[in-house]
């Protein structure tokens, strides 16, 4: 029912395809959050005519609301969210560590307090794989521990945990139709990493994730970290870098060799006022647009640049209404799927590295101050 | 370029066609309120699959923000929201009296403080007129005061000011692609309204609205007014009850001789998770729909309810996301939309006796405590 094929590889980009029961994923191709089986502000619709091939929901948080038992009994996330393309959870284990009140860590499990109402509950990789295979998405991920990127002594003591979850988790895990997907640890640490990329590979994972980025580290130690970790893994299975993130990284990570990506960094600042254009990030909230007649990006095909002006946007903006959130969010989601379809073209024509240069000498990547500020609200987000 | 065509009449009830220069408003009509030039969470294409005729925008809000002479500036209301159909303004003052802090009243105009800044503003039935052309939209109103609808002496007084006002919008109104409506004023009082309907004529307006009801008087009240009230305006232009409201009030209204609504009624109750039926209102926060698979209106045929489950849509709304504020506005608008389609076509199959006594039987009128809220609640949400 899975099954990947390198199409092409331009440097170390790849294109490629990984079949689900639902449908194939041409990558590199970058998930939009639907973290409680919504994409916040869009529907299932809105997600297809962006060019969505692959949503993430969040196991944490459907498993406390509405509860996996309750999605099961609706017939599955599919059915319940009524989206009919490749869907991705999550292990839990990063709001686990990010987001619950007072955890209580062991070799076997995790014990912790629900964020909503305090309540005590407990994660081990038997029981994460349980409520991933009752919300039943295509892909699912093993249960790991995300510890701070730069310490080594934490790292190593988390890594050891991870590779026992994740034996675990993959001698229960019996969903036919759903891909396990193993989660490479070990922070900023070649030899951890290394160490992580050839236990799991022996654990022969119908692809990998690359966890514990992007939650601190700078953008040199995350690209320093892909240069090492990417050779490590199978040539033959998907890549996927988790929670990441912003168009300059995506496109630095595909150029290392990663096939796909998840963020809340599109949706979750497009409720800030800010949208991308090929220019870098436009806050619509600004004076500058008040009478501004243009569309937010000339050319784009998305339902907000084809009907409404930066002015009417920023009017909607400026006085609350609900609409804005929503219209932004339909830019955003559909200028990193757009940016994506340009990648893959890239790759497909062999020039890759010149769109990457291109990009990025367009692309106003904001000072280091507020990088470090947007990493910030980034791992906050991710907790959403 | 405006036109009125009284297709059929059934008891007092009216098939009609008002032209406007943005096309025809078949009634009886809703037009959805759309304050902020946004009907909030909705967007244009949303209404025109809902099959909305008219919307209307509120004159007060959109001069305080983002200010007539910027939607003027960017070619009007029509171009500057992006909406094709006919568009209503009202005067601004029902907002006037309601919800602006600290005005002062005189014969010549208002003077009040927004209740976004406390900044000073006056409205005369001269700045009116200037503010409502410059929006722009199909269907003007004149500057009226509108007190609590018992109070007899403060209606006699506000009604001196209301006709003087009436005449001075009559004056200097000029656009022709504008239709300026009269407001009968006069609270729950006979002669009051008789008196007014009878000014106002006498003034020649292509359409009369009743404004001052459902904001503080019984039902029995309001229909005994419109009793009353129908029968002194003209047979040969359209009539508005302003501010109107359940959809039993609109099935008496119409059984009454009124021909169009406006009303926030199915967009804010949406957003409080209040869903309209044919059996009366759900609230779909309710535990009884956790498990429930059925869309909220079997039949209906809204994106909302040919997509999703109760189950579903109770779980957006009880994590608090977006989307099932705009999922159940969808639903709320498409259900009050339909119910007048069904309005005219048992109006032109002359049984709309019938139809009103099945649909009241059926539809679940919330007990007089409720709806004595209810009315608080719809005096207050006509001030957004």
């Amino acid at each position: 029912m899975f099954r990947f094929e390198l199409h092409k590889q331009d440097g170390l980009a790849r294109l490629s395809t990984f079949h689900t029961p639902h449908g194939p994923i041409v990558m590199p191709a970058f998930a939009p959050v639907g973290t409680l089986a919504n994409v916040k502000t869009l529907e299932p619709r809105d997600l297809y005519a962006a060019g969505a091939q692959l949503v993430l929901a969040n196991t944490y948080h459907l498993y406390l609301r509405p509860g996996h038992d309750l999605v099961a009994r609706r017939g599955g996330l599919h059915k319940f969210m009524a989206y009919d393309g490749p869907l991705l959870t999550d292990s839990g284990g990063f709001q686990v560590f990010s987001l619950a009140q007072r955890r209580k860590l062991d070799d076997d499990g995790v014990t912790f307090r629900s964020h909503i109402d305090g309540s005590i509950h407990r994660f081990t990789p038997e029981r994460v794989m349980e409520i991933e295979q009752a919300l039943g998405p295509d892909i699912a991920m093993v249960l790991d521990e995300c510890p701070p990127p730069l310490d080594r002594r934490y790292n190593e003591e988390a890594l050891r945990r991870t590779h026992l979850w994740a034996e675990r988790c993959r001698a229960v895990h019996s969903r036919a139709d759903q891909a396990l997907f193993g989660i490479v640890q070990g922070g900023i640490f070649e030899d951890l990493r290394l160490h992580s990329a050839a236990f799991l590979t022996q654990l022969d994972f119908p692809g990998y994730a690359i966890g514990g980025l992007a939650v601190g580290e700078t953008k040199e130690e995350m690209y320093a970290t892909l240069d090492f970790t990417c050779p490590a893994l199978p040539e033959d299975r998907p890549r996927y870098l988790m929670g990441v993130g912003t168009p300059e990284d995506i496109i630095e990570a595909v150029f290392r060799g990663v096939d796909f990506f998840d963020c809340v960094l599109p949706t979750r600042i497009a409720r800030n006022g800010q949208l991308f254009t090929p220019n870098g990030r436009m806050n619509m909230r600004n004076a500058q647009y008040a009478e501004d007649e243009r569309p937010v990006q000339e050319g784009c095909q998305c339902y907000t640049c084809r009907t409404f002006t930066r002015a009417y946007l920023r009017h909607l903006y400026k006085a609350g209404e609900i609409s804005a959130l929503r219209l932004g969010t339909i830019h955003n989601v559909t200028f990193m799927l757009s940016l994506m379809r340009e990648v893959r073209a890239a790759i497909a024509a062999g020039r890759f590295g010149e769109f990457r240069s291109l990009f990025l000498a367009r692309f106003r990547i904001t000072d280091q101050a507020t990088r470090h500020a947007q990493r910030e609200l980034r791992a906050a987000a991710r907790k959403l």
